[in-house]
Order: C-alpha cells, then structure tokens, then sequence
C-alpha cells in the first residue's frame, strides 16, 4: 500500500510542526509563559479527551456544534477539548484544597471543528489563563494587564482591547423590551456583527420578532465603538445603572495603575460566543489583522454548574497561530532552525581515529554545545553541504595526517574559513 | 446541573495535571530536550489525529484494538495517534526536501485504548527521536547513546538497555521450521514473556501449530538473556549468520566509543509489539521497576509504506509517565510548587497607596521577578496565610505609617523575619 501525496497531509484544518514551524512557534510560548508567570500564574495541562456531558454545559450552541465528539469502546460519550477554561472549572469543582484566589495559565492544543480558512485551524494552539476565587475589580484589571503585557512582550505592533460588559448589555437589552428568553439569541446576532452586513443583522433580528425599531436600538448598540475613555458619557446616555459606571470608573483607575489604559476602547457589539460569560469581555485586535488574536472575560457562574458553589473568575485565551500569523506578517518572526555548533566528520574508518571524533563530540556536548556527528555515508563534500545545511556552524574534520600533528581542522561555516586547532585546546592529550 | 465528584474526574485513564504535578514533569521534559539538542536532534510536532488508514497502516494487531478510533462530521474516519514514529513517517514522506539523514525529537501526547493500571494510562507523555536517512550502525549506536544520556540525565539510578535483533529472531525462527506467515504471531506470544507464565507461552505456540520440540526452543530463545558482551558467543551457538555476527562485533565497537556497552544487554525475548520493527530492537529497564520506561529500534520499512521509497530510519521512545514513578519512587523528583518572589499586600484602600502597590509590583516584575498583587478581599493575616502556601517568597506591606517614613515592611517567608526597605531600594522616589 503507497498512500498518494494528498493522503499524507495532516487530516484537514490541522497543520505539521517541523523544526522550522516548532521553533519560531516555541519561542512564542516561551515568552508567553515568562509573561503569566510574572504575573504569579501557574501552569496546568489536562487531557485533550473530556466527557461530552463537561463539554456540553456550557459550550453555547455554536460551540458544541464545533465539538470533535465519538463514543469510547466502554461506549463512553467523549469529546475533544474546545477550550481550557471549561477543563479548568471542572478540576476546580473537584480540586477544593487548592488555595483560592488561583492563578493558572495553559499553552495547550484545543479542537474545534470548524470550516478551515485562514486563521482558523481544526486543532490549535491557545495561551491563555484563569484567575479563580476573586470578584474584585482588581482581578479584571489583572487579566488585561496580563494580556497587554502578553501581546507587548511579542513585538506584535499596535493593538488594541476591545471591552464590553455583559451584565450592561443584558440590562439594555431589557430596556428594549426583549424578553430573557430571547437574549441568548440576539446575543448570537451581534457576535457577528462586522462579520455579516448590517442589513442582514437586522433581518436576523427582526425574525426573532423584534420589531423594527427594537433591532435598530440593537444594531446601533453593537455598532457602539469609541474609545474606553468616553465609555462612561456613552452608559449615562444609555441609560446604564449606576453600579456599574461605577464599577467602570473604578476599573479605569486601576488600569491607570498598570499604564495600560490607552489600549483599551468601549465596544458594545463584543458580545463573545461562549455562554458562560457573565460580565466584562473582551477581545484583542492588532493593527491589520482582521480576526481578534485573543478574548476573554468574568464567567463567575461557570463553575458552580459543575461543583454546585459559588465560584467567581475570570480569565482570557490568545490564538497562538493567529498571533505567528501576525508575526509573520510583520517580519518579527524569527525564521530559520535553530543552529547546530559542531558537525564532526573523520576521514578514516579505522577504530582509533573514530573514537577519537567520538570522544571530541562527547567532550563538545558536556560544555553545552549541540554537535552532530556524521554517519560515514557522506564524503566529505556532501558532508559539508549537508552541514551547511542544517545550519551548522563549525565543521571538525578529523584526518590521519592532521592528528599526527595533534591538531584538527575546525571550518567556520559561516565565512568558510578554516584553522587548525590543537586537540588540547578540547582537552585531549594524544 | 450539577454533577457528582466522579463525573468531575478526568475521563477514565488519563490526568489532570495541576502545577504540583505539571512542573517536576516540565522539568523531565526540560532535561530530555536538552540531551537530545546536544545530539544535533530538532523538536517536532504533528495533529493528535490522524487519518485511520495511516495509523492502522503497520501499528500491529495488539495496537490497532487500542487507537481511539471515529469519525468525523464529514464522514472521515480518524484517530487519536498512538505514537509519533507513525506520524514523523508520514511527514518525512511528502516533506521530501528536508536534507537526510534528518534528526527529529519529540515530547509530546499520545493516546492508547489499554487497560487503564500502574504505569498504563489512555493518555500519556512520550519523550523520542527519530533518526531518518542513515543505515549505518553509527546511527544505531547514536540512538542507543541518546538514550542512555537520557536516562543518564534524569538521576533515575541503574537502568539496562535490553537488545535484540528482529533479523536474527526470524533467522532462528526460520531455522527452526517455522513458516514466514506464522511468524508475526510468534513474535506476538515472544513479547508477551515475562507478563504470561511460561507454560501459558508454551499452550499459546502449540496452538499455532508449532510442535512441542519447536514450542520448546521458541520458548528457550525468547528467555536467553545476558550481558551484551557475552551476545557474539550465544549468537554461534545458536547459528546466527556471519554478517549478523559482524554487525554486532562492530555495533560494540561504536558503543565503546560512546562508552555505554556496560548498560546493554542481549535479551532474545525483546521482540516490540509494533510491527514496523526491521533490526535492532531494544527496550530500557530501570533498576526495580517492572515495565519498561522506553523502547525502540530500526524500522527500515516504515516509511516506503508511505512514500513508496526506500528509508532506512531508527528511534526510541520513553514513557514520560513512568519515568516519574521511578523518579518519585526514587525520592529524587523535585516536588512542590515554583517559588512566587514576591507577594503584594497594601494596607489602604486609597488611590495613592494602591498606585504605589501596582508600581512596586511592576518594577519587580520588570527585574525578573514572579510577583502576586494582592486583591483587596483578604485581611492582612489571610493573606500571609495565602502568601505562604503558594510558596512565597517575600511579603510586601504598603501601610501609610510607613510609606510617610519612605518606607516598606518586606517579611522573608522562610523565616518570618521581617525589615523596613526603603522606597528608594526599588527606584521609587516619593
């Protein structure tokens, strides 16, 4: 059996991490992770496979939709993970010792089975993380701190975070005379403003039987947008209550206190497809980059759905395949395999001028150096094509003639230059 | 809803990893990468899926009943991978412009429907490499040497190296009279020694047919084991062919080289369940535990079944899992959770005094350090409580007494002492 080319590719929506895809994409992780940790988050990772009742509680329509589900052998219902925030609420629910407030972070794989475009893959990558146990204001601000943080630390260019509030939207939306029932669904209608026309919005709208003048208010709501600094004029218009301009007057302050207020605007049409968000959202945008790089928000009722207590928390997720998109995009990405240092080569099969390369290669490693050794198939030729290849940058030749006098010839790959160095310089006394 | 404890647990066989366990198991991964980079070998990763045809193309009869196997919402039948060799074949096999011999390592998921029990989970970690391109015993030797400076690496105590040869196996067989079709369930009941008491063995060879004389000597090879240096003599007697014998003779020239042929072991019954096994074959054994903690050898075959051309290649792969219960049992697995530097507590609820937690914070975070912002909702012993368990370092106090002298309490963790540092001490000014 010979598969054809096309069988070979990963299955559809998903995408093969060779050397020169896994580094640029790990260097991204890690400096994600230095970010979250800064912050005092704590990594966590839980199996790609969770039972579909977790999975289902509360995806929201779109999402379980999205689900990769099947049955086990025992005919268990399973499903891959479409995100970590809904893993993480269930080890909470079990996990009570862990001391709360709790901070973790992940970088993970999730699946969605999605339509594949660009910056949309079946299985990808998401940093994100999860701050558990506090409804302080302070805790909001902390999650955007660390995403601004997240987003500065990648040489990303200009973005911005666009900030909405659930618990403002739903009053609004009561405001219109629309009945709870029906919120979920609208919500589902603005989410996908900018997404599909205006004029369509409004026909969706309309056959939820709002009418016409209500899915006016709704689409000039979503179509809310300015910056974080007029947010409050705009809620005092609205008509929005008191407690929560409060809540946002003070949430300004203490993004004042993490400089990082100016990367904020009020948008009232970031509504988040997940269902479990109960007050601020969020999601990230970078400067000529269509689709938002990162989203987040409170979802204080999440938990309890699982456990049956109280448990308020907050937390955002990045797409780590739209952010290399960006990257790539800006030329900030550092391209290229990561250098090897030495390629030893020996120029004889006999046993004492082998174990001498193999001695010198072993010598290289103990002080940190990456070093490839070559096989014997390669004249020397294609040896140092090979080499040069793989991004080697120094190539030790190994010849009779050369360690009768003691030394070896090192070639510098990068400008092919060649010396002869004393084995002793490696601390070899032949 | 709500759901019961157990419905909270992990599907059936695998682990939620939460930072207690998350990070001594961080740290394997950190000390595997790094010996397998000193060797030249580049990170790879691939889709958790795959499409069926290519996993069930050669993974063995014992290992297809295990893959998570469905199928997609358009129909595609796939599964989760059950090892990485199967997927890094499929991706040399259309990624035909990477230069050979190509050295690639992984760690990374893979998933098994087994039994869960001691040291077998549905989801595990395996730490491998892939050596594509080379036929050459120094490849062989090169794999069995990043092993051992794997195992090396990780403290784990006395480990063996169990070698066999699956082209001797079949010579034997063959001489023994054994018909070529009969063989791959021989070497299914040879892989079962050790697990099935011999006469059970014995019960299962007759039933294919063999004699009993054949049953006998099928069994008495399978149980030959002993120092690899005592191999070349077992092997004449047994009338292994000349060039098997050269093979060896030179392969333990090059593990000299290395200086590793103290850890081998010839151990005839080491067949691998995996049927794309072609020569050597090994396994690693650590002192006191049962199962093996890896394994691997030389599949020459594997990717022709792919790509339609030739490929000689070779690897290993460890079973993360069960390196840490050896470590664990060992005592020498680092547990307990990463050091936060410092903890940030301010005793008012004033702007002014807020601000200056938030910037102290920030300078700490920009020098390097891991920094928790208190929240405001602990009293001021609760959060040294708190601050204590998440293995703080340092507690910061921002009290207004204090900060009227320029001033802040800093209290070390470790010991409960505690000091004024000046404001100044961080590069604030007040």
């Amino acid at each position: 059996m010979v598969f054809d080319d096309k069988d070979l590719r990963p299955v559809r929506g998903m995408r093969d991490l060779t050397p020169e895809e896994y580094y640029p994409m790990f260097q991204v992780f890690d400096k994600l992770a230095r970010v979250a940790e800064s912050f005092g988050y704590l990594r966590v990772e839980t199996p790609a496979l969770e039972y579909y009742e977790i999975l289902k509680a509360k995806a929201g329509e779109d999402v379980i939709n999205e689900i990769y589900y099947f049955k086990d052998k025992a005919g268990r219902e399973v499903g891959l993970r479409f995100d970590m925030t809904v893993p993480v609420a269930r080890v909470i629910s079990y996990r009570v010792d862990v001391p709360k407030p709790i901070r973790w972070y992940y970088i993970t794989k999730v699946w969605r089975y999605d339509e594949p475009q660009h910056g949309r893959y079946r299985e990808f990558h998401q940093f994100g993380i999860e701050f558990i146990g506090s409804s302080s204001i302070r805790a909001d601000a902390e999650i955007l701190a660390v995403g601004v943080e997240a987003l500065r630390s990648l040489d990303i260019g200009d973005f911005r975070i666009r900030i909405n509030d659930r618990r403002i939207i739903e009053q609004l939306l009561s405001k219109f005379g629309i009945p709870s029932d029906v919120k979920p669904s609208v919500l589902r209608i603005m989410d996908k403003r900018g997404k599909v026309p205006d004029e369509e919005l409004l026909e969706m709208l309309r056959n939820l039987e709002l009418s016409n003048d209500t899915a006016q208010e709704v689409l000039r709501l979503a179509n809310t947008s300015e910056s974080l600094d007029k947010a409050i004029g705009s809620f005092r218009e609205l008509g929005v209550s008191d407690d929560f301009i409060k809540y946002y007057n003070e949430l300004m302050e203490f993004l004042d206190m993490y400089g990082i207020r100016s990367y904020m605007d009020l948008d009232m049409g970031i509504v988040r497809g997940l269902d479990y968000y109960t007050g601020i959202v969020f999601e990230m945008y970078v400067t000529d980059y269509k689709l938002s790089v990162g989203g987040g928000g409170r979802y204080d009722n999440l938990i309890e759905i699982y456990s049956g207590k109280p448990m308020p928390a907050s937390g955002f997720a990045m797409g780590i395949e739209r952010l290399l998109e960006v990257l790539e995009q800006r030329g900030s990405l550092k391209r290229g395999l990561p250098q090897i240092d030495y390629y030893v080569y020996v120029l004889s099969n006999e046993k004492n001028y082998l174990s001498l390369g193999y001695r010198l290669a072993s010598i290289l490693r103990a002080g940190g150096s990456k070093v490839v050794m070559d096989t014997g198939e390669k004249s020397l030729r294609s040896a140092l094509e090979y080499a040069s290849k793989i991004n080697a940058r120094y190539f030790i030749i190994i010849g009779p003639k050369e360690i009768s006098r003691g030394v070896v010839k090192v070639r510098d790959m990068s400008n092919w230059s060649e010396r002869e160095a004393p084995l002793i310089e490696f601390g070899i006394n032949v």
